[in-house]
């Protein structure tokens, strides 16, 4: 039988995290755990405000999840179509019992979740997020990620210019921007595109809003730099017509309902000329050591939501000088979770 | 470490075998072993004239590949990554290999395939292929296959509509049609088209050359019937503008380079609103065995490959009243292979 277990979490950043649209110093999480033959697997949803996600809303779907009818966990496919139609939307929520199910049957056949994917274990360089702040502050926080080859910096403000410039004052690290749908005119856009190709920027993700697709796919077909879609694409039917808008995609576990849909986004992007950035959320060591394992199939990897935290109550991959080191254990590649130390409740915000 | 044997193999048709555009009593194949720590796997190379593989370029090309490199099976998208590049083409002798390896990897982890894939081990309805032949004894093809469900009849020819007469007469079974690109006339292919859903048909397979994609589109747009590529989409990348094209894909694992691109196929498909059919070629029960794990992600089964030849050397999945019984051993599902009784050489044809 199969039982699954979950707790709410509030995670706590480093620092107030700042993008186009939102500030916020913490991410509600619901965390799970998923048993089967005495073997468990634990995973998470991460609800950043924006997708309409919250601790009350992933509790509720996930208390409608009745695995009674499933006796075999390898069937990941049914499992996972009955738990999708639960509910429209809900993709973090989905995320927390599909990474749960992977870790756990990872477990069973002893395999790390790479090689479940048929992909090698592969140490991925990960870029290192800086959310948007004063010149000043920007600067600062790229003086502390000295460590990482690449750079992702948050724009969508008044005074981008002015922050890049800062920025590129401190250091040579190439850039990757995120405008999180905070530029409004294309041809603004293309012209400061220009300029940042000019800067070392290496790719350009969401410029526009993502309902703008005449915008967006003229300005696709002009820039210079990739143009990646990140708020636009979530899961894998929206890869439809995303060759027509964007040059890649950003995936993400907690947009695209975990890690199963995500191998398949990843298939359908190669298949369709597009590049793929794998990214995440503010998450705990649980959600990235999984992703972690879907690096071979990326382009481009953005997995530092749970270095700017300062309560991860997980430890996964190992990061050194920028790099994931890919870990060789059982499933997504927690070293011991300690689910019984994670109090069962947390105090209402 | 990975060692790979192979024989090559003459498959003997029950009768002589017409599609539009050629007839045949046998098929070639080169049947593959990969053996690993004690555990072994095996594959199958299958070789209609039309993709240009022979025998003779089989070998040529399974003698390339050198897996000392790689030391652990289960990273298949880099082992078969690999064997892709080595040269372009050669689809069904890189299906040899990719089936052999799945077959292997499933024994070492002690599933079955269907359950790597995480699909569900479904039952099959599969269609009896009918070859193009005098509408006599086209009618008694199809009453020898009163067992099936569903028919797929093979036309093409200056005299469909007799044809198809003549089986109604006998039969009252659905039928699937494949003008395997017999028909020229995108107007005169839509109006036979609209007579042959009168007739019972379920959809239509390749219906015009696979190069006149503009006469394709227009049909596709206009068809009341669903409108199925096969010649005309072969990997992965093919499916790239597939959906101008088609309503759906037929899936074969000897175009497809076996079943990891064949599962990736499948997903993108389903992303792109297209239907899937999963068909073969004369396959022993080797390579029907396996495609048939991949039966849980297809609309439509045509899988009979292996119920039309005289000189089958493996045992896989039973059939009953048309209904492929998946079996639950591990891998493939291959019952006791006799790898050893089968000959090294066949006889010059």
């Amino acid at each position: 039988m199969l039982k699954l277990e979950f707790k709410p979490y509030i995670l706590q950043k480093k620092y107030v995290f700042r993008i186009a649209g939102g500030a916020r110093t913490s991410t509600p999480l619901v965390l799970t755990k998923l048993s089967y033959d005495g073997v468990e697997g634990f995973g998470e949803a991460s609800m950043p405000p924006l997708y309409g996600e919250s601790i009350e809303t992933t509790i509720q779907f996930i208390s409608k999840i009745d695995l009674s009818a499933f006796t075999n966990p390898y069937e990941t496919e049914s499992i996972l179509e009955y738990v999708d139609q639960i509910a429209p939307g809900n993709q973090a929520a989905k995320a927390a019992f599909d990474i749960a199910l992977h870790d756990l049957i990872c477990k069973l056949l002893g395999i790390p979740l790479h090689h479940y994917f048929g992909l090698p274990a592969k140490n991925l360089v990960t870029s290192k997020t800086i959310g948007i702040d004063t010149p000043e502050v920007m600067a600062q926080r790229v003086q502390e990620a000295s460590d990482f080859q690449y750079l992702k910096i948050k724009l969508g403000t008044d005074n981008d210019r002015e922050l890049v410039e800062a920025i590129k004052l401190v250091s040579d690290q190439p850039l990757y921007v995120d405008a999180n749908q905070g530029w409004k005119d294309k041809e603004i856009a293309l012209d400061f595109i220009h300029w940042l190709k000019e800067q070392g920027v290496v790719f350009i993700e969401q410029p526009l809003p993502k309902a703008n697709k005449a915008d967006l796919a003229w300005l696709t077909a002009r820039s210079p730099l990739p143009i990646i879609g990140d708020e636009g694409i979530q899961r894998l039917t929206d890869l439809k017509d995303a060759a027509s808008l964007y040059h890649g995609i950003n995936i993400k576990l907690m947009k695209s309902t975990g890690l199963r849909e995500a191998f398949k986004m990843a298939n359908t992007a190669k298949a369709l000329g597009l590049k793929i950035m794998l990214g995440c959320m503010s998450e705990t060591s649980c959600a990235i050591a999984a992703a972690a394992h879907l690096g071979a199939l990326a382009d481009w990897i953005d997995l530092d939501g749970n270095l700017m935290i300062t309560n991860d109550p997980y430890h996964g991959h190992q990061v050194q000088n920028g790099k994931i080191m890919l870990n060789r254990f059982t499933g997504i590649g927690l070293l011991n979770p300690q689910w019984n130390q994670i109090p069962d409740y947390v105090e209402k915000i």
